[in-house]
């Protein structure tokens, strides 16, 4: 069934009709006769084979095909296909095709017999004969190769089979024909699929374990596929069953572990264990054939291509070097792999709980040092780092990229600020019960565990990040922008310098493979907390990919500016020399309040201090009354004067003239020079717009009346809510938190700007004397007196202002 | 191309062979002649029509088949055949299938002809010629039969084809033809497969959507398939497209909300969009027909079938009655939806929040009164409950769900309690800052939000949880089993009876519409924290389902108690009268202690108090120096007598010559008279054992070496860490944390045994009189003072003990 076009004419227009597809995505793809030496090298792949074993082909229930999956795989290779590589196919499934197939065939003339000749309905005695392997397979040959054929027409794909036996080749002439056949298929385009031809091969052996039907002894189709790599030089092997890829004991045994990277040296450390129900060659002889594959030059990843979840890219994935299966290499690369150094930065981390708070803040007091001493050393590794970014990054990236000797000694002042911070963090006891008399229960705070941070381009964020970890006893994996490679090294490593002085060196780690942002935050289990520190969008990833690991922080900030119809003119707009109350005078309502002092007013300083930061101003909220007052035509000027662009939301436009253009949406996080203004009765109507539009971030009220203040203070559900003050205040620096770990806008661990607290959780604490519960049942005669014994009053955590 | 098996021996045959097949999951499947009245009546839909958009059928990029969706489909459709329904599919997907072909041809014949003529390289003259749709059609239709025919011989599944206009809807006699052809097929279990006969419609209309390619005018194959199905009294039909189902607004304007269920009544609420990009006949034209087909007796369900996370499962799932698309129903529900009861729970919830701590309490000690007075009536409405759950439900359940007299007084005992401690939980101060002069910043306790809690049977928990969210201002949704419907329904009465009082009846919902979990657990925007009260499968699954709510609980309880080499024997062991301290005296280190206050020691209590309880032990770790100990043999004489099987670990079962069964895991959570036995060189080993295999719930030491235990204590991370003192008081009421929400073992928010702080949050509240942060800048010349104001001690919450 080879699909040769016009025989007789070579293969020209083949090749022609190949030539037409878009070659769309081709990185660099060519053969390169070596393994590739880690998975963000398999895009290069240019011949690739893929082995479907039966049970990714198969159905379990019936041995039917699995018709979604197989599209899904030959969608993936064709795509792969027109990318301009080369793709062949190892397949089982004619066996599973041929039984479908045959079974109805038997069935149906059985009836028909039943049917013309008995009159009886003896439908119970039929049954579905034992049927014969290698007939199945030769009547399922046919139909599964119609079938790919259909299926990869669909994407203007030529198919040839090409039908083996494992000792085609061990005859030297075999061999040569099948690889001369086969490269001429490849040199024209088309995807040879290639099946062992099971009608030919010996007597098949029993196998139970595919539910009764006795199996074509394919024995090891997994050496078939590895042998025609190697014979076909191909770049990669990927060979799909029905588990992830090679755990480091039999899965099921509870601890077994998936490895990402297996190296031949590492072969010892396995634990192989029964082989798998479908198919047959257990996981030791897929390795086996794997590291045969891999001897003669092919790189292979061993993977399933049965998850559901998975299949639908799990070739392309691969491909394109994301962390699937197991990837065999032959190079091992000199740097620990992340989920040793997760648990590395855990152990690193306990120790450095387990030390005196004093101890913890020499480490940060002797980075701060360090930051200072080894400044050359810094500002040489950052150079290097902003002489290759020069040309790639723009003028913004660059400034946030560059360390100058100034940033240095304010991380140093900030740092040990943060030593001073550490003294009262860890170990603190919040709460103090006597639950009987003997039998004293403690909360104290204790770290979170290890923490994940993963910050972009700014340097200046690792010194300070490690010193909080540091502060709190958490173990730290800190993940920056490559950008800044070598300034991050540097930094890593003074950090490190100063853990060493009380041996917890390993509590703070950096991230220096090629692991995705993506595939860190899939280390549940291993990692508590992940903390993005960044562009919004990077947070907004990170809490699309951390399924099930919390992430701290917020991917949108619209705050609110609601001015009430009593707010005091020189709290919203900028006042002169000599401010006038002018609102006041005409509405007769408003209070004067003339504190000359403040030069900038709350709603300037909300919009226009700095447009793009998160607690920035995006709508304001006028009460309807001021809207034909002096005081709104002020704030109008105001924001003209300031550059700032004025979008209406719906009520606003609706009492305009000439309205500016209509806001798109009124959630909208402008975060530039940008806002919408809009039009609300009151202040119910004003808390309403808040709930139905903000993100809960932090919303402000301009009113001199006290009562309004508080009902907004109270009822607005935002983690941050003022009064007469600019939204920008909310800041962990600002509120005095000391060192601010990021704002959150989340509704449960902490909220709104996060210190160095949100670092901790608790543990509770019972020491007793032999005590059980059963004492205190009606039985045991105890009581308990649950006694609240004082504790130390937590006090916000220290700092000198500056 | 209809496959009839034989012809001219009738479908004898074919009927036999699908008497073959196992009827497996049919339950109550027939035809009722009207729509259904709500989701979960579509499991019992006899005939269904399966209508697939050409964007469902066609990939998004070159209008080749999406053969991965429709091998999907093919199956899901073929299992429901296969359930014993009448499955029928209205198709599109011709055009797509015969342009791919006839763009392959004409190619082909172009290159051939350019490579025997020109001898030129011309190919970057040929170009694909627009193809006109109906020859498209035309070529495609053989192709797309043998596709679906081959596909659905996989799964035993015989098709027939149906070639169809409009038009012969409006002859008569054609109609009647249609019908009985179709009749026949359905008798015979054949699926039968209609599409519009493209080839002889009339000519194209350009179609500038669907990329260049002219496209038959199939206008609207919604309204035939919605004619097919009202022709053919079938009972549902499902349409699948590229949208999600009916939106109240165009989708992408930002407020639009998938609308769960339409009634025809609401069709005014409804704005449409423009069309939809591929595919002729936009969502008015889709609602259209689908009213269309209620109106004729039809049930109807406008989904997704293009989405690649649905599609796995979109047609089974509807059939299942899951919350998949749009659902068409003539009947609207008495009850409000569960989207609708979320918005009331929250402004319930805030309005609860604004009260005073007094007014909460009045509400809850109502409650806590109408259980004792309404008495009669709650325990009447729990007979009914048990009457129905007698036969149906094990005795514990039964248990569980019987309340009394006796269960109702101290319910109400409870619910005081939480009255008291109400009186301090929300707007509580923890923290007073002084940022300037003139800016007070305070950080105070609030609600959460609204909460989600399941229980399962236990009709009590809706009491004692509602209280809760009473005491801490939070909206609740309740979600409780259905066996205890009439007596979650009092209660449920008796708690907005009490809200009342203060006009917050809203703030708790009772879940009575027929929602999944499953489907409550993607409620989030509108849903901040959910509790599951029940097994700890419970707890799992909600855990799995919920993936962006936070999920206050722990779905394991592997806890450890460690015997240290200087236990003393009384706190392990259960003494006589007269206790001899044998270990220490054999032993030579042990201290004797002699507490003979304890007839009951923690190891015993531990397991044995409720061995089925999360904070039960399930490992017992052994110093080795005490295994040839008298204390040792206690140890096993006193689990042998309590009957607790005991499983070895691998190192003590090396240490045996007749060791008991080998334990499967170490990680085994027993939940029974079980447990393990391992052996550990010392502290150091324990702990690392406890950190390796435990699930970081309750670990405890038993040792007189202070030094050892507070190491322990220290260095272990657990929730609940204890020495000398049984694991089972790791539970709320036990520590006098008053009412109890849950154990968690989360890292984040509360951690160990919640009380009514696990259900607030903070938010910052900040007051000024103008500030801006601009003057707190060099040029501002201000300063912050940052100075902490005292603030009232937390202390643990009120309880009087029992």
């Amino acid at each position: 069934m080879t699909h040769f076009c016009l025989p007789g004419i070579h293969a020209t227009p083949c090749l022609q009709l190949q030539a037409l597809r878009c070659w769309s995505h081709a990185p660099h793809i060519h053969s390169q006769g070596k393994p590739f030496g880690h998975r963000g090298e398999l895009q290069q792949a240019k011949r690739i084979v893929v082995k479907l074993g039966s049970a990714v082909v198969t159905r379990g229930d019936e041995c039917g095909l699995a018709l979604g999956r197989l599209a899904s795989i030959i969608e993936q290779v064709a795509v792969l296909q027109n990318q301009g590589r080369e793709m062949m196919i190892v397949t089982s499934g004619a066996v599973a095709f041929g039984k479908q197939r045959l079974r109805h065939e038997i069935l149906l003339s059985q009836s028909v017999r039943q049917a013309l000749h008995s009159g009886q309905n003896k439908l119970k005695d039929m049954s579905v004969p034992v049927l014969e392997a290698r007939a199945c397979a030769a009547a399922g040959q046919s139909g599964l190769m119609a079938l790919y054929e259909a299926m990869f027409s669909q994407y203007s794909t030529c198919t040839a089979q090409i039908l083996v036996t494992n000792l085609d080749f061990y005859d030297e002439q075999k061999r040569h024909n099948l690889n001369s056949t086969l490269q001429e298929l490849l040199r024209m385009n088309i995807v040879p699929i290639i099946n062992t031809n099971d009608a030919v091969v010996p007597p098949p052996e029993p196998n139970i374990d595919l539910q009764g039907v006795n199996v074509i002894s394919i024995k090891d189709n997994d050496s078939l596929a590895a042998r025609l790599a190697v014979e076909m030089k191909a770049d990669l092997l990927i060979a799909l069953s029905d588990v992830e890829g090679l755990y480091d004991s039999p899965p099921g045994a509870g601890d077994a572990k998936l490895i990402d990277i297996f190296y031949p040296g590492d072969q010892q450390s396995i634990t192989f264990g029964t082989k798998s129900r479908v198919g047959i060659g257990g996981m030791e002889a897929k390795v086996k054939a794997a590291l045969w594959a891999l001897q003669g030059g092919t790189s292979v990843v061993i993977a399933n291509g049965t998850n559901p979840k998975v299949t639908g890219h799990v070739i392309t994935d691969i491909v394109e070097g994301k962390k699937v299966g197991t990837f065999f290499s032959e190079v091992k690369p000199a740097g620990p792999t992340v989920e040793h150094q997760t648990e590395v930065a855990r152990n690193g981390g306990r120790s450095l709980a387990s030390l005196l708070p004093a101890q913890r803040g020499e480490i940060i007091c002797l980075l701060a040092d360090l930051l200072t001493e080894k400044k050359d050393q810094i500002l040489a590794a950052n150079k290097m780092d902003m002489d290759q970014a020069v040309r790639r990054l723009s003028r913004p990236l660059l400034k946030r990229l560059s360390l100058s000797l100034a940033k240095l000694n304010s991380l140093a002042v900030g740092l040990r600020q943060i030593a001073v911070a550490s003294q009262r963090s860890v170990g603190r006891v919040l709460r103090h019960t006597r639950v009987a008399h003997d039998l004293e229960l403690e909360q104290i705070t204790v770290p979170i565990g290890v923490l994940l941070v993963i910050f972009e381009s700014r340097p200046d964020c690792l010194p300070q990040v490690s010193a909080l970890a540091i502060a709190s006893g958490n173990g730290l994996l800190l993940k920056g922008g490559k950008e800044a490679a070598n300034t991050n090294a540097i930094l890593h490593q003074l950090t490190q310098e100063a853990l060493s002085i009380h041996g917890v060196k390993d509590a703070v780690q950096l991230v220096s493979t090629r692991e995705e942002v993506e595939d860190l935050c899939r280390l549940d289990k291993m990692i508590d907390l992940i903390i993005p520190r960044g562009s919004s969008q990077l947070v907004r990833d990170i809490q699309r990919a951390a399924r099930s690991i919390p992430v701290l922080g917020h991917s949108e900030g619209i705050c609110h500016i609601y001015v009430d119809a009593q707010a005091s003119i020189d709290k919203v707009v900028k006042i002169g020399e000599n401010p006038v109350d002018i609102a006041s005078l005409e509405c007769g309502r408003l209070q004067g309040c003339g504190s000359e002092q403040y030069s900038v007013c709350p709603v300037r300083d909300s919009k226009c201090d700095y447009p793009a930061a998160c607690n920035a101003m995006e709508t304001l909220l006028v009460h309807k009354d001021l809207l034909r007052s002096p005081l709104f035509d002020q704030i109008v000027d105001m924001l003209r004067v300031e550059g700032v662009k004025v979008h209406a939301g719906p009520r606003f436009a609706s009492h305009l003239t000439f309205s500016p253009s209509e806001a798109k949406s009124l959630r909208t996080e402008y975060s530039d020079l940008e806002c919408c203004i809009e039009v609300v009765d009151g202040l119910q109507e004003a808390i309403d717009h808040i709930h139905k539009y903000g993100s809960s971030h932090t919303d402000v009220i301009i009113t001199e009346n006290e009562e309004t203040a508080e009902q907004f203070l109270k009822q607005v559900d935002s983690a941050c809510v003022f009064w007469n003050a600019s939204s920008r205040f909310a800041d962990g620096y600002r509120f005095g938190l000391g060192a601010e770990v990021g704002i959150s806008t989340a509704r449960i661990h902490a909220r709104g700007p996060v210190g160095l607290e949100g670092l901790l959780t608790t543990k509770w604490v019972l020491r007793g004397n032999g005590n059980a519960v059963a004492d205190f049942s009606e039985q045991g005669g105890m009581e308990y007196l649950h006694q609240s014994v004082p504790v130390e009053q937590p006090l916000p955590e220290q700092r000198t202002s500056n």
